[in-house]
């Protein structure tokens, strides 16, 4: 399984609790329907444990089953589709997007 | 469940395949023996689909059953040693943490 992160940044005339909904409610589905994606998960960051914000507002968690799937999910029309949806809820310019392998790992306690 | 969340990236000095070898095998076994840890991942950041370089390089998620759990886990002696391990490996400088909250949303492809 391969997983494609995207860091996303809240538009800055939304507030936090509007951005999230509108990221749940309305984007997720439009995203949900990208061909491919096995699994996908929306990621709110809250502050740290010392009350530090976060360093963004969220992850978007999208996994597919290899690279080949991945391509072809990049040049579908339904990705064409969430990423048109962007501007109504996502800072555009500070979207990052990376391609990551992941490591479980069990915890011994 | 309550996910904590570490961006990181690595020690200057240290090529990509070390420090994800140093993470993994090193400081894995040291963080999983953190108290009421449920699941641990390791994220490591390649480069996005454009060929872009990741915003970072990567990410540690630890999750535990509630807040209750991870107050302890914060003050536990085993985050204690997972943390003094962190210079090994990471630019500590530059880690940032946070809280974040998760939701599924099935993919309809």
């Amino acid at each position: 399984m391969l997983k494609l992160v995207c860091v996303v940044y809240k538009r800055a005339d939304m507030d936090t609790e509007d951005f999230r909904r509108y990221w749940r409610e309305n984007h997720g589905p439009i995203a949900a329907r990208i061909p491919g994606l096995r699994k996908y998960t929306q990621v709110y960051a809250n502050a740290g444990p010392d009350g530090s914000p976060p360093p963004f507002d969220g992850l978007a968690e999208l996994w597919f089953d290899d690279e080949s799937a991945l391509e072809k999910a990049m040049v579908s029309p339904e990705i064409e589709a969430a990423s048109a949806d962007n501007k109504n809820f996502l800072d555009e310019e500070r979207l990052e997007i990376f391609v990551a392998e992941e490591a479980a790992i069990d915890p011994e306690s």
